[in-house]
């Protein structure tokens, strides 16, 4: 075997450089670095860690029929997985329904399709909602499914205010990285404020707004990026809610964060940690955030999509085992680990249960969880930690020189940063300078052929039926009724009377359709192009 | 699911007590854990660890006949493996040749056959000796098949003093573990010896004893036991070697150590580095080495066979993955990893692929070899090598105190101190408070069904007639000859004029068989029975 480590140059995935070791010199004073669940929550959010609570086993599921995810998710719950996480097809993803042309040969394919509040309630069936935690990754059309949600569990005689889980409908990572945008930016951000001023008085157990780094990193973001324009999303939210009246302590707890964990061990366990000091220190000391439950990033992660490789295919499970440990390490409070299939299609039961004992095995078998931030004190992840919140702090002070995060993706700024790294990476790929194992080394044997899941063909007919079955049973005055309401919220601007969220809570309840109601932000705000800044 | 935090205690696998974190009091003195590559060696044994030399990828392989064996050397040498470790049959440990009824059914079972040294030369057929390092597990019959390896290479042109690798040959823990054994304790030590006295004058590059915790750990033993009575063994083996009139400094060098890794992360880590620091310490303050180069405990890892569960046979790659990080962690310098299918058979060629690029990923993606001894400095981590390496020191003290580690074995003390873990350990599983998943939790779905290794059947067969051919063939006058000698040299008991390794040697040349000179010792020292001190 050639020797690696000739070549190879020391530094992280994200550049930043290694020594050949590190030692007591390298920390900075225990004060700064603070106990678990002590500001500035380098080791944890709290004292006890995971003794206390273990992390959430929440994977995310979704694919075909509403039913078919709801057997999914009873499967999983079985099988021991912690909380639930619903993956959106794409026409859900867009806001079209499965009737639409938009939504041709997508339905329910790589991800669950719903597209009513009947959907909503098959997608639930025999789950009580007062008793799960709920994770629903969608972002445009985030009001009209957290409005479907909330009427589904009001059926179940079950109250806003009760509801526990978490909605991504973070808008600005969508114009940096992952593109699932409907309106253009200044209107989506006003749909997130509007729904955060709603959760914020009828939800205070619901986390409104998961600010997401995973789709920068996959987007080819390095990890220092990931972490810079992830907190720079967070505190343009922050600076939202403030813009809107509300006091910072209201919300602010109710954030949350979701963070990608790729191949560099300690760069990110280092970054874990990085976050939540630089979280606190923002929260504190820029927005003079009073509540000690303001000041902490909680977090959710998930392993490194991108990272897995359709060669050699269960080397993936090796992968994912290396990422959950770290995000364990780093401190997570909720982790979904892939299915090592999940390059070919979506994952089989097998797979999916395979990646869920994986953090069951790190749970039970490994001894990790006894104590709070086991690696705190080592030299070099504690040099790590000092390195990427200076280099993440550098992109923060940037952005704010160019007038906040709304102006800098305006501007294309940290869209173009992230295409440079992506770039890099796959030039150094390409050289044979970043290994990657049964792809440009050790490879050429195949290994084992894999089953993979396939999407039932009735899927698509069955979604469109109902829809328009939907359609020819509801009220239709009661539906105009709903959507002029609509249009009038969203040619107003107030957050009380003009409040979009409101608005769709009652076109819900009037069984319009997630295509409809997307159309009338279409129609209302206009369509996001993307603007190619490249 | 159960929240595990409330029933489990909070200990490491041993049973040393876990704080619920750990902070900067809980470090000893920088002098005192020393730099990466400086006395006392906590941080590793070189100071550019994994920068300078990667550790050695070494699957532990051999089934059938020695074709069998030798193909799949070539393969995973091929495939990226860095070093030659050979796994050979029961009838061979044990010291019988093929045709003997001791043998049947077991040729080529579970491991190589060799009984001659024309099957040690079909084993290595088309692999220059003098470019390879080649690790054997052998122990009883050790000196036979050394002195195989020898004369093969001698046919090759390739002198004894060019030869690189490890013979296991460390039959201290066959008494108190893995119970391979032909003679009893004293004259098989004495054997050791005569091996050690002609290595350490002919053999300056071989390893002529790799000091094994494996089987001690893989009996039932904890990781503060394997750590003890292995290096009570090395203590063992240093004192013989000054016994025998040796310089310390002449063969300390050429010992080397074989631990486990299981599945308690931490104490695995952090049982590596008490290692390293509790044997500089031995060899300097106890046995005065001068040289630094007998202070160094270098080791080769396994990642722990009995861990590996038959159902739900795709988690062992999970577990395989966390064991060989810690060895990783823990500054191994050699490794085997475990294929996910050995609790059903013998390695399939995929699934020792797959165990073989568990190690590669960790090698070229996850960027851990980067920095020597990352997690040094870490509260937690320190202050865990200091609890192993206190505890381990009180066994180590008791092992004196009863008169050193063959008396001790002889009174069956850390025989009886294994099964006594062995028994907690079951306990704690059968009472559900150890969990292991897909056993005794999250049970019940077998899985996918995994393809296995089959034998060929004709194995056997092929074995004993080349055996008896090669009996027909040889020339009887020189065959009794070098039995005679080899008798004569058991008799006696001076390293130099009655040394057994050269008389085996001889024979070998005469192309006296395995079984032969295994019952020479038979007859002239005895069988050891097990005392069954239980």
């Amino acid at each position: 075997m050639a020797d690696p480590t000739k070549t190879r140059r020391y530094e992280t995935m994200s550049g930043i450089p290694l020594k050949n070791h590190y030692g007591p010199h390298d920390v900075r004073p225990y004060e700064e670095i603070g106990e678990p669940g002590q500001y500035p929550f380098t080791r944890g959010v709290h004292e006890t860690m995971y003794r206390g609570k273990l992390w959430t086993m929440r994977m995310f599921a979704g694919f075909g029929t509403p039913e078919d995810t709801n057997r999914r998710f009873h499967f999983l719950l079985k099988e021991g997985q912690t909380g639930l996480s619903t993956a959106f097809d794409m026409p859900t993803l867009m806001g079209y329904d499965p009737d639409s042309e938009r939504s041709l040969g997508e339905v329910g394919r790589e991800g669950v399709n719903v597209a009513s509040v009947e959907d909503m309630a098959r997608l639930f069936d025999g789950i009580p909602l007062a008793d799960v935690t709920t994770s629903m990754t969608i972002n445009a059309p985030a009001v009209y499914l957290l409005a479907c949600y909330i009427v589904n569990a009001e059926r179940q005689g079950v109250k806003p205010s009760q509801l526990r889980g978490t909605l991504q409908n973070d808008m600005l990572k969508e114009y940096i990285a992952q593109k699932e945008w409907i309106s253009p930016i200044r209107p989506a951000i006003r749909i997130m404020r509007d729904m955060l001023w709603y959760c914020t008085k009828e939800m205070p157990l619901w986390n409104t707004i998961s600010i997401s780094g995973y789709h920068i990193r996959e987007a080819g973001a390095t990890a220092v990026q990931e972490l810079a324009f992830t907190l720079a999303d967070g505190i343009g939210y922050v600076q939202m809610g403030i813009d809107a009246g509300l006091d910072v302590d209201s919300f602010a707890p109710r954030l949350s964060y979701f963070f990608d964990v790729h191949n560099d061990f300690f760069e990110e366990i280092a970054k874990f940690r990085a976050a939540r000091r630089i979280w606190a220190k923002v929260m504190r000391e820029r927005f003079h955030a009073k509540n000690p439950r303001s000041w902490i990033l909680r977090t959710h992660a998930q392993t490194a999509g991108v990272s897995l490789m359709a060669q050699q295919p269960l080397n993936n499970v090796v992968r994912t085992t290396i990422q959950a440990l770290a995000a364990v390490l780093g401190g997570t409070q909720s982790l979904h680990t892939n299915s090592y299939d999940e390059t070919y299609a979506l994952p089989t039961e097998d797979a999916a249960t395979l990646a869920l004992r994986t953090q069951q095995i790190i749970a039970e078998e490994s001894g990790i969880p006894a104590v709070a931030d086991p690696l705190g004190g080592s030299y070099f992840i504690e040099k790590l930690t000092d390195d990427m919140e200076e280099r993440a702090m550098a992109y923060i002070r940037k952005i704010d020189d160019l007038g906040g995060i709304i102006r800098a993706v305006e501007d294309g700024y940290p869209q173009r940063e992230i295409a440079n790294s992506a770039y890099h990476f796959q030039r150094a790929v390409d050289g044979g300078e970043r290994v990657i194992v049964g792809v440009n080394r050790y490879a050429g044997k195949e290994g084992d052929r894999i089953p993979t899941l396939k999407i039932d063909s009735t899927v698509e007919k069955t979604q469109i039926e109902r829809v328009k079955d939907l359609r020819s049973r509801r009220d239709p005055a009661q539906v105009d009724r709903a959507m002029n309401e609509l249009r009038r919220a969203c040619r107003g601007d107030d957050c009380h009377r003009d409040n979009v969220m409101v608005a769709v809570l009652d076109a819900v309840r009037a069984h319009v359709t997630l295509g409809e109601v997307c159309d009338v932000f279409r129609e209302e705000f206009g369509v996001h192009r993307d603007p190619a800044f490249l």
